[in-house]
């Protein structure tokens, strides 16, 4: 059971709602990748445009939580006001900041991010920052109140996967609140890893919306998450130079 | 469906019967892991001791094909010596060829391995050799007859999973006959990392046996595999340096 | 020719002198180095207690630009104290601004380096930050006007090497400002790397002082760093999967 | 010093003669590398022709040792052919035995390579014969009575450096005769590692003439193989998960 917040989750697998090929293919992934967590940009709604097209116009909205994102603002203020437009629309219970601080890389913006984190938890959000995998950064995002800490694995849509083991481990150790790896996750090994290092979930989109078949790429990755989770559990055996070897090795690389 | 020879399977994960701390858990491992083929070593059998304990008394056996392997063997003839035991004990159908030529790191011999493929093969057996990563030993194999080649992710029991993912993958893009990724996994990621490669299955034992629970961890790597099958067959993302480059990576090391 | 604020140095090796066996070793080392610039704790200076032996003791002060961090602080405040302290000693020029936030992996606090590289910006320092890999944190120090951008490859002392060279190469490509890869280079290779992914300069000290053989270590270090810099200005070729491939790789982990 | 049958040389990197852009770069190249041992192919001399240019034209014949391979030879019989065309030529002292077993990867044929170095061997040839880095292989061409083994990082010409350090220290901790590291160097850093892994030298060619400043690129890769040995030689520090951890990793991904 994942608890965040308030909230509970069976699943460990929080799937996002953008850049599928269309709305029928987004809710049979979403259908069978068993999350119970859609998250989704805020200024990708149109709910106060009745007019247009919802971009979850096929989605049960009372089989899931939402987790809408601030993706688009560049400081903590436009983070804070897009939170509140989310949440004004009364189907978001929790919001995921994020305030990109490179255009290019579409890493996360330390300063920005710890400030909008702060802000958002005085208003009484629960929040979920995105951050880069900079352990001491998580620390800071914890003890102002996180409920959750969101390090990504690589960058967002990259699918390079989990570039630094070694910080997540670090992130993951230190943590009092759950650790949902975030973004470059590109495969099922990737989301089995995440987990494996003892992550509590993990957020992807583009892994599933990019695939050429995204319907069996979102069960996949449900497995995987599923697998990593009870690897990670069932506690791996230690890595060896060789079977035969006396010791073994203390890696991290695991 | 994966087929070897004149075997079909649904299950893509074989799992190795040795080194459990007690039958009971053997079973229940070998249970919940779906496998439908079980290897062990013929030199552990004691068919013709039935005074003593049999290692498999836990285990149906007619629910499941049984691949012995021929470890113990230095050469081709007793690998083929070994071969013969279990075959006239009439439960094994195929054979697995696994001449270690170095106690230390217990890789492979690649000369008396292509000897007793042959040998076997000219003999009717269905024949699976172990073998090292070494692509033109691989594709030797093959034209030899081999019915599936089964080439190791990284040394037996070192948990150390797929070191060269380049090798596994050429191996795998030359073969007609199945590629069954064979020693080394150690987690459910590697697993699951050798089907995302296109492996047609994965052979473990001791990531199963030697973990701290056996029976989960046998159920994550159930799991994995499916995960990592289909993640293949999905066709998974490019690999980027930014999701905001031009172009993608055309890496191997996916 | 390397340039960080006024200073210009040939070399572009920075060697810390802590944890030398002895003095006569740490001579020899700093000697066959060839490097310019000497780093040191100020905690670890007693240039006020003339009775004590002198960790420079045997080093010509004279040869060396000075560049006491600020190890031990735990706030900019005490960074800056630290830093004071040094400059009144007259023989040091610059200051590595190191505040560590985690006594387990030594890894930086992000928000007090900001803050600290600040206030010394504002009294006239020529400041140089360790920091982690944060590529957004990287350039918003160099927005403060840090005259050189610090990041590590690894935690301090754990000689794991260059981790994560996405994030250090997207720091060195955004950097207007040197960037000195600082902490975890373990050995030769991994100095060369650095200096391959474009890096001006590398800075170590376990790498050399914990070796077996300390003095050959550091003039290994010494070839390293000209090598990668070498490399770097040469134009290595790019990645293939084989090199029959019509297209080269446009991978990141060169 | 590097001895290998009844050579010595003083320098360990070995430099391949083909793909320089002209011989005045070719020559310039070759002679920042400081190499004492140049290979080619064979096919591509032509000293028969005497109306063709010289593919060594601008090198003094008399100051380096020529190591010509057999490229091109697809079976034993070839190469031998191939060998002894070399020897008759009168500037050939050894050959490396290279027979590719797969004309997309570039791989070298196991078999044949065994049956080569066996039959030249008996014809009185210093024998280098170029292996994959299955490990019992190394160990069956060492038994056969091989002067050198030279194994290889990466394909041919790929530039992506050692994929497998296990099995390269492998070979290298069970060889009683020189281990030179061909084929798949890219980078100063690859060199570097090789040697540091505890290879006796490298062999490498396209990484220099294939840079975009071929010289420098040889100046890089002599300081590179410099700076690996004397790593190797200065007993590097172990890698630890932090500098605080109570215990050090036994990683072999040194």
């Amino acid at each position: 059971m994942l608890k965040i917040g308030n909230f509970e989750f069976q699943s460990r697998l929080f799937l996002g709602t953008g850049k599928f090929a269309n709305f029928d293919i987004q809710k049979e992934a979403v259908d069978v990748s068993e999350t119970e967590v859609l998250t989704f940009a805020v200024r990708r709604m149109n709910i106060f445009e009745p007019t247009q097209p919802n971009f979850l116009e096929k989605i049960d909205l009372q089989k899931y939580t939402f987790l809408p994102n601030t993706a688009g603002a560049k400081t903590a203020e436009e983070a804070v006001r897009i939170a509140k437009l989310a949440d004004s629309s009364g189907i978001c219970h929790m919001v995921k900041v994020e305030i990109i601080g490179c255009d290019r890389t579409l890493l996360p913006d330390p300063v920005e991010t710890l400030k909008a984190t702060e802000l958002l938890l005085n208003e009484g959000f629960t929040v979920l920052p995105y951050t880069s995998d900079d352990v001491v950064l998580a620390r800071k995002l914890e003890e102002l109140g996180a409920h959750a800490i969101m390090p990504g694995a690589s960058p967002i849509g990259s699918g390079q996967g989990i570039i630094n083991p070694l910080h997540l481990s670090f992130i993951i150790e230190q943590a009092n609140v759950p650790v949902i790896v975030d973004a470059g996750i590109g495969s099922p090994k990737d989301a089995a890893y995440a987990m494996e290092l003892g992550a509590d979930g993990v957020l992807l989109n583009t892994a599933v919306s990019g695939a050429k078949d995204p319907v069996k790429m979102a069960q996949a990755m449900k497995l995987a998450v599923e697998s990593g989770r009870l690897g990670y559990e069932a506690g791996r055996i230690p890595l060896k130079r060789t079977a035969t070897a006396s010791s073994p090795l203390e890696g991290i690389s695991i």
